[in-house]
């Protein structure tokens, strides 16, 4: 695992109408305060890569639909270069990506998959890096 | 208007592979602290009514598909007693409920809808008043 990186279950509760499913409360692991929520749309197929926030800690949710999500870590303090998770009902779990490792994720459910970020500071863009997705080798298995 | 609902328009930002989709900063009216968020699933046509938080502030965001939300005010502070309010990706809003006000939700577009909720403290059932549908007289416009 990388160094900070929490992959948490999260409970789903079945009700009449619908279920409920946790994303995070304060006293979660990962939780490092409230700065933002906002949701991500991922279409079929789309894939987003790479980003790095240099102080912002996201957790990350999938109420709908299914994303892969790589990490890369280029941080001295990590033994693990690379980490994948793929996230969706089925497995339904918050990530917590820390500040300074890069991320990149795809959808690959049917339709559109919908990811919520619940982010400790305010979207800022001087707080992120960017590079081309062919700047980090990693097999997306597309061609 | 009720006292202390607040409904704000929410920013959809179209991004190549899927929009970004704004739900709530800290900064943002109607923000009360972070205690816990947690999903909804609303299934076409189900209501449910009626619930009253006696500490919780609720922040509501609908990602996707369509509710109808209806607030019930018997406090002696208000003199609005009933509010509506239809929130769908086309109606793109935030919706801030106060404590001691009583609400209802009904899923209203074809397939399951997601309701996030950002609340201000984790969930407690003692904190949480109950009444049956027929309890508050008001026409959800299914027989």
């Amino acid at each position: 695992m990388i160094k900070d990186v929490v992959i948490a279950k999260l409970d789903i509760i079945d009700t009449l109408g619908g279920s409920v499913m946790h994303a995070m409360k304060a006293s979660s692991a990962g939780y490092a305060g409230f700065g933002e929520a906002y949701f991500s749309q991922v279409d079929q197929g789309a894939i987003k890569a790479w980003k790095r926030h240099k102080k912002m800690t996201l957790n990350l949710v999938v109420p709908v639909g299914e994303i892969r999500f790589v990490l890369f870590d280029d941080r001295e303090v990590s033994n693990t270069q690379f980490q994948e998770v793929i996230i969706s009902k089925d497995n339904y779990c918050r990530l917590t990506v820390p500040p300074m490792v890069w991320m990149g994720f795809q959808g690959l459910s049917d339709s559109s998959a919908m990811l919520l970020n619940i982010a400790d500071i305010e979207h800022n863009p001087d707080e992120v890096d960017r590079k081309e997705m062919s700047e980090i080798n990693y097999n997306w298995g597309v061609s």
